[in-house]
């Protein structure tokens, strides 16, 4: 599979005593800087202003900021105070990508069946578990490249929006790994990706990734969908998610949602590619799944010149949600599911329809 | 009906060595600053780079550029020889607004009925006929405001496109002076406004003017609009239009067809407004209206800053057609054409099935 990023998206560098180390995403595509993370606060921020973004890789920084969290406790009771403080304290810092819990979970999981280790074997124990999380999802985000490329013909135009790339995991990424895993197969396709306003995460980061790699990639306002719908130069829509709900619907980023209703007005397959970390099955479907809304200026202000009169509101919710039936398939690392309802997430997610309650 | 604008968006001042004075609405919001055109280049720069744009302005600046073109031939000859040159050189500034060739006509025709004037008289005619599109232009704008106003319930949630107001006309709109002229009845109502990329005339124009009207006014992105709907925040759509076929297939602004697929999805109302000089009689259907790509750099360097990696493609036409089956209804200065076909367009133009090939 080919390697678009020259640098980890998000990385511990060092032992106990290292450092979170990131791409700024907010500086690409003029400028591919690394920063370091060396206490939780500064990680947060770094969440908080999307420096590092996309559901998969926000789980991984929240796995890191435990440790960040713990490492200077000097006894095991203080080490689970701390761990508990984090949990809400990254927990709240964007509430849409239910991967952010999954991290959080899995690693207080892991400190409370270890709690019994020594001290610092059990901060060791917490910084692997971090690592695992990351490797994990490298190795996640390459299967379902190999469980999607098939999707994609030769000659195929696909639509993509936000990124769900190299850039929003650890690696390869989610809708991208699909094009990087039929593009390693020497298939010839097409993509556009959407630029999705209002912080143009598809012309910054997903236009760099491709362009690295070396797939055709051509970047549309998001308004221009439609249009390249009704042409007939959209084959199928390949999108990521930050949660998805029991039954299949889908929160994404802004924008999803229409593209979805443009997909089946349209008769062109629409997809979802998402590791099994993003799925919710304690929500029955998408009504529930909080929707974060950000600042008015990222979009009265988010290119360093005022596009909006003084004065004038701005409505800027981060996400929507796309209904189980605007779905033609989502893509996991365990294999594609298809139709998109209940009983296909629960059998991908091994987990019988009665077990709902006892998982919530 | 409120003056949003203190100054008028376009007007010739003078007599016949006068000029053409329009506000450069590529400086709003942040500047109102008047620019003036003594030659038809100027003029013809001032439409290319939408220092006065849409299509019932880009008309009477059409008009104007006749006059500016003819008034210094000295002989009768000579000045049929410049309006031929400027209806052919103006003629190709833009070529999706129909009202541009619609004023280039009838001002040869003004000049063909009397071109048996002296020299100096049949330039004075002609400034005379460009003035008088002007004005006609105003009264017919607010004639369809009149014309659309009880489409807006009181309470009612209204979504628009692109900028169909004042700035787009001589004076009040099409689209915003339906909204206008409800505000004027003291109605009250929310204005969701789309804000059009790549050249942000929603968020730059329409939610200026609205604003300063004192009308309700709240700027989106684009991608937005579909969890608005569903969400049940809009009651209905109103565009304007650049062109509208025979039959009723509007080209409008790019990203209007995409709304006017998730209006019908939500079973929302989707109105056009726009004057008569907007229909293209000639064209049986929209298949045929010219889509005017522009310039990659106005998505990838829209706002100061680059958004897109160097050496990545985008592509940005400039307007999308919207099928007639998917518009609830067409406001015009005559009424409403409801239902959207040939028959109701061509009752309100006041022409026969049979007389389609006499007026191409």
């Amino acid at each position: 599979m080919p390697k678009p990023l020259s640098h980890k998206t998000i990385e511990w560098v060092g032992g106990l005593d290292g450092q979170v180390r990131m791409i700024d995403q907010t500086l690409l595509p003029g400028e591919c800087r690394m920063i370091s993370c060396g206490d939780v606060e500064t990680l947060w921020e770094a969440i908080r202003n999307l420096r590092v973004r996309g559901a998969p890789a926000i789980g991984v920084a929240a796995a890191f900021g435990v440790v960040l969290a713990i490492r200077q406790a000097t006894t095991t009771r203080m080490l689970f105070e701390k761990l508990t403080q984090a949990y809400e304290y990254l927990g709240k810092c964007r509430p849409t990508a239910v991967n952010l819990y999954w991290a959080l979970n899995r690693m207080r999981q892991a400190a409370e069946s270890h709690r019994d280790l020594p001290l610092e074997q059990l901060k060791a124990f917490l910084l692997a578990e971090a690592n695992a999380i990351r490797d994990e999802d490298a190795a996640t985000c390459r299967a379902i490249g190999e469980m999607g490329q098939a999707l994609i013909a030769e000659g195929a135009a696909v639509l993509t929006h936000c990124n769900a790339g190299g850039l929003a995991t650890a690696e390869y990424g989610t809708a991208l790994a699909v094009m990087y895993a039929a593009h390693e197969r020497g298939r010839r396709f097409r993509v556009y990706a959407g630029e999705t306003r209002p912080l143009l995460q598809g012309a910054r980061l997903t236009a760099w990734e491709l362009a690295n790699a070396g797939v055709d990639v051509t970047v549309i306002c998001d308004s221009m969908a439609g249009l390249l719908m009704r042409q007939g130069k959209v084959d199928l829509v390949v999108t990521g998610a930050d949660r998805i709900a029991r039954n299949g619907d889908t929160a994404n980023k802004i924008g999803t949602y229409g593209l979805a209703v443009l997909a089946k007005a349209h008769r062109i397959p629409f997809y979802v590619a998402a590791p099994l970390s993003t799925f919710d099955p304690a929500l029955p479907d998408g009504t529930a799944i909080p929707i974060e809304e950000r600042a008015a200026e990222e979009v009265s202000k988010g290119f360093g010149r005022v596009s909006v009169p003084e004065g004038v509101a701005c409505y800027n919710p981060a996400f929507d949600v796309t209904p189980a039936e605007l779905i033609s398939g989502i893509i996991t690392e365990r294999g594609l599911i298809r139709p998109v309802n209940a009983a296909g997430v629960e059998e991908i997610l091994k987990i019988g329809p009665c077990k709902a309650k006892e998982r919530r």
